[in-house]
């Protein structure tokens, strides 16, 4: 058992605050979590504090009143977070992290993610307090109002110094596991034993019982455990409070006990709202265990100082108001009015800014060092870090000519993975335990483990949600890392909101999604996607994309990497299709065009995507031997056709044509907007069922000659 | 510490197959998991088996080979975990659980839930083998083909004898728990201290790595520890292989220590392979330990008894094959030809039809007593469990007028399900930690606790997914229950799985989904639904419903209670909104209805749903004073709407009307199926942003002004 228990100091210290409230100080005894040991001595030697113990207690208390006054002003917000982790905060921001507050985007500052995203004012304080130019205080006074860079929830698209987007709960923990494994994956390829090491940074993480209970958190940590990711150190709030009361409503289990079970080192501070040493020397102990991940369950009072909202669900999503506000100042010694800093404590966390630059000094020197031994590994470091794509890394994707063999688009995808591999040196990712199904490990690489952290495929395990998640934090540690994930289509409905993360917070991350539809045949209903383009096709900011044959399956990779900053999903056959005349890599690039022209105004358009598109295409065949004039369009990506301008999407679908079909195993919701009221639909609106796909093709109606029926309905309306 | 390690027992009595496969048997010694103690002496008597070592064999080699010679017939399907688990079914089957085969629907049954569901066959077996109708000889040889009632995942509306859906991993075992908490509810409310308990059973689930690695897993088994679900059972298949491999490569946690953190009872038996009397007390001790739910962790080979494939993932997801299957045969000493049970095999097993036959009568029995003694109790068991709705229930909802108070449609739910709480003792549930936001807790109940489960009001935690999976237990229990459970709406992308189940398995659970666009204001983006009301418009066999104002959340109500085999999503806003003239309960039965309607044709049709439906409202007064003829169509679910006749759907909706404008808070994804290619949608096709909701409208331009703008476009166009 590796559970230690940072013990409370003596009064002396941690006394004052301990006088002041001898109502809520006793309560800090309650913790059922297990205590195995004394605290043992601390690995790592922890900095003197420079400032007495009375100004240490003011900077914490400067977070909790910025934190209580931005609420109070915006009405609206969770006071109870930063007011019980102002102490954690003090002592990552000010004695523990790495970062320069000039230069948020230093590659190699310490990740801070917080994965409570409703204690926000709690990251905004800190970034204030520290001297990032995004928090002034007139943001910090914006809080929660139109176009501030201080939203409810920290969005890392709108601030910098905040590393993720972490509303919704247990996605910055995984976020955090991501950023861990990229800088233990660059460090792994980069650093050299004879020069300092270029890439070096710890990840920190405060979650609260929220994240706690979310499954998708147990995944991630899990994996964590399992890859010994030494350099994450996560922080548990353990305040016992949601928001439908005290945690043992619903949550008793022994999150300690479960940490140890998922391979992590977990160490207890007792008394997370006044012993600022406890938090220093379980924080370097942390630090000085190298193969596994931290976990410090910090016993806390949500809303620590309110006289009488503290430990209530009362102050955890409600601003304190003015009396209890004032009788927070009064309790807590805090005469300062409304959002005055003292300056003493500017003069403490501002110090940040020196020190940052220093340490940003002392790397680049490293670098240099490096560089002169080094350049070839440097100059990939470069190449890699800035972002950019190699020159010509198209070219490596392959173009098919129909009498090329049919293939599955799982295989081509295959194919496009270990075509870009060698070109793309960034790119990293794997599956959720489907690899010989997804074909998507990289023949190239090795499997990124404990001891092999330079490897390039990575193990997920069944766990997608933090897959998608993990990739997130992969794709927003912002080393130039491309990562891609996998599982079937329809699991993307356990990892929905990772996703949407991706849309939301920039992170362009490549969903590799196989086993697109019925045609996966006898797993049945449970199996197969029926609404899961439909769903991403209304997601903001996701390009679904579902390519037929080579030539697309490739359009819809180039699309996916070029894209960095918006995620692409890209929907794979299981079985194999023909590679149709006139489809293209630059065909993909318009999300729709045509691949079989007529003379003049056409009598029918068939549209279709992905494996049903021959199906369009032979439809055309048969009739125009009945003298029709048919156009059939392929239509991989919506959301790029309606990029397009009006005149190209004119020429594609005219809107003099009303006579219109589309054919795409999948439901026929969203399809009106192409199709007007007129057009028909052949795909399947209903759950599919387990037979052979075949088979089931020809039961639920998804045929040439359905399509051919359809269209003559059409013609004739 | 709890683990209890039941030992391998003398080779004399494993010994048979031991001597057999010496070249896997040893492998079995690899597990890593803790043992802490020596088998305890089993606390529950196991009834002495009254047949031989050497038939029980047979009849666990009888599981095995129906499952072999199915799959290679049909091609594909998971031998591996069948084979694995056969002494599992034999033991659970034939010794310990109360089952009737003919009657399957039997109340007081033992529940039994196979969360690895692609080991489908392994239950098909077992229901073939102990006599059930619906898996005859002929349906084993039918695996997987279209119209069969053995599909590649057992499907709960196919196949009796079948409790839920299992196709995606980790939702069984939450099911199960579901099924617990169902089981312990209705005992708590209805055993009486001095009869025999007409309503006790236990659930037994058996799960493999893939469940354990999912994230929902451990949301679920958090809750049942919490709970103490004492007659909750869970089998871990602990084989260590998966699709990729060996488990060593993705999940190297301590599954057996992280159960005990959840509060669970947990036993490891070492070989379950061969060692059945260890299977049988471990099964015992687990019956035994009354206020935990166990884990009985069973260590065995996949594909156990094939010579080339077992303990590999050759045999996880394909057919074994003509060669592989005949050395399986020679290896376990099975002559039998494909598909052929011996009579001895049958009559061991099918003694379930006169075990099952008896214990029926034993329970009927008891009912009689318990009828005699509680008529009042019994008359209320009959009328839930008969699944019927009490009479005239629906006159419990209210009813509205355009004076009352503005409230938000969340406030309004919480009136239905208080005023519904009273009419219908089944409607039990609860909120992810969000009771306060979400207003459903039902005042005259108190909480479903360990020590209190007869009361209603359910807290599931911050665990979305297991609450939607659990709530389909409590369903498929069918004991009239109805669960209706509660989050805000965007979170539904966390559960999305789950609630598809729901409609797929035919589960009538009710979700209450608050906080249902933009309108819930300062949380920002990550909270803010856009694109979830298309998401699940698209899904099959899911309701959704966006009611506007009091009485279209009373229609709601009504449809998702009336609707027992299709569950309901009902969106419900935050903020208030005014009670418009004409909505009504009725309207809302038929999807979409005119609330304002015009002399003669109109000249637009203004369409919308929930807190925006007020803007077409005001839009159209607007317009009139212009001279327009403007019809109103208020529009909460699409599905039902799309069920009425050509006739209803063109009188709200004439086809010679192509001026449309929708207006809601979201997506414009999905309405052009309404709107045609010539009407506009008011809405957001773009993620939101933190600010109040006021600001929000007006910003992204969702007003009554926009509505106006739009019509006159549309009118001119």
């Amino acid at each position: 058992m590796q559970t230690t228990m940072m013990k409370q100091r003596a009064p002396a210290v941690a006394g004052k605050q301990a006088n002041v409230l001898p109502r809520i100080a006793p309560k800090v005894a309650r913790s059922r979590c297990a205590i195995v040991a004394q605290a043992a001595p601390a690995a790592a030697k922890v900095a003197a504090p420079a400032i007495s113990r009375d100004l240490v207690d003011k900077c914490i208390n400067a977070i909790r009143f910025l934190a209580v006054d931005a609420i109070n002003k915006s009405k609206s917000g969770h006071p109870g977070m930063p007011m019980g982790c102002a102490p954690m905060g003090y002592v990552l921001w000010n004695e523990v992290m790495k970062y320069n507050p000039k230069n948020p985007s230093w590659f190699n500052r310490d990740r801070f993610v917080l994965s409570a995203g409703h204690g926000s004012m709690f990251q905004y304080s800190m970034l204030h307090l520290t001297g990032y130019e995004d928090v002034s205080l007139d943001q910090v006074k914006s809080f929660r109002q139109w176009g501030s860079k201080t939203p409810g929830h920290p969005e890392n698209f709108l601030t910098s110094g905040v590393e993720v987007t972490t509303g919704p709960l247990g996605q910055g923990i995984c976020n955090a596991v991501g950023l861990a494994v990229a800088e233990a994956h660059m460090a792994a390829r980069f650093n050299k034993p004879d020069c300092k090491p270029i890439v070096d940074h710890n990840t920190y993480c405060i979650l609260g019982d929220g994240c706690m209970m979310e499954g998708i958190s147990n995944e991630a940590c899990s994996l964590a455990g399992h890859w010994g990711l030494g350099k994450l150190i996560a922080l548990y709030d353990d305040n016992k409070i949601s928001i439908d009361g005290h945690t043992d409503i619903s949550f008793t289990e022994d999150v300690a006990k479960r940490y140890e079970a998922l391979g992590w080192h977990v160490i207890h501070v007792i008394n997370g709202n006044t012993d600022v040493d406890g938090l220093r020397a379980a924080i370097a102990q942390a630090k000085a265990v190298k193969d596994k991940p931290t976990l410090i369950k910090v016993s806390t009072l949500i809303g620590f100082g309110s006289p009488n909202k503290a430990d209530t669900h009362d102050v955890h999503g409600a601003p304190l108001g003015a009396e209890e506000t004032a009788a927070t100042r009064k309790n807590l010694g805090w005469d300062h009015p409304e959002f005055e800093v003292p300056q003493d404590v500017y003069d403490v966390f501002r110090s940040a800014i020196q020190r940052g630059a220093a340490e940003e000094a002392e790397w680049k020197a490293a670098c240099a060092e490096y560089a002169a031994k080094y350049p070839k590994e440097w100059a990939e470091f470069q190449a890699l870090t800035s972002g950019e794509l190699p020159a010509n890394w198209e070219s490596a994707l392959p173009v098919f000519k129909p009498e090329d063999k049919q293939l599955a688009t799982r295989q081509h995808s295959q194919t496009m993975l270990n075509a870009l591999a060698p070109v793309l040196p960034g790119l990293v990712g794997g599956s959720a335990d489907l690899a010989p199904s997804n074909l998507t490990l990289m023949k190239i690489s090795g499997d990124f483990q404990k001891g092999s952290y330079a490897e390039r495929n990575i193990r997920f395990g069944v766990r997608e949600h933090a897959m998608g998640a993990i990739c997130n934090g992969i794709a927003l540690h912002k080393s130039g890392l491309i990562p891609y994930c996998a599982t079937f289509f329809i699991f993307t409905d356990y990892m929905r909101n990772a996703m949407r993360m991706s849309a939301l917070s920039e992170a362009g991350v490549v969903y590799v999604m196989t086993h697109d539809s019925i045609g996966l045949g006898e797993d049945g209903p449970t199996h197969q996607p029926i609404e899961q383009l439909a769903s991403f096709r209304a997601m903001p900011n996701m390009l679904m994309m579902r390519p037929a044959g080579g030539n697309e399956t490739a359009g819809a990779y180039k699309v996916a990497v070029a894209n960095r900053k918006r995620p692409t999903t890209i929907a794979l056959s299981r079985q194999n299709m023909p590679n149709l005349p006139n489809t293209s890599i630059e065909g993909v690039a318009k999300g729709a065009y045509t691949i079989k022209e007529v003379e003049g105004t056409p009598d029918v358009i068939l549209m279709g995507t992905g494996s049903e598109l021959q199906f369009a295409w032979d439809a055309a065949a048969a009739l125009e031997k009945e003298g029709k004039k048919v156009r059939v369009v392929s239509f991989p990506c919506w959301e790029l056709f309606e990029e397009q301008s009006a005149e190209y999407k004119e020429s594609v679908l005219p809107a003099a044509v009303t006579a219109r079909v589309s054919v795409e195993a999948a439901t026929s919701f969203g399809w009106a907007r192409y199709l007007g009221l007129k057009g028909k639909h052949v795909g399947i609106d209903d759950f599919g069922a387990s037979a052979p796909a075949p088979v089931l093709y020809e039961k639920f109606g998804i045929t040439t000659a359905h399509v051919i029926e359809a269209a003559k309905q059409v013609m004739a309306a």
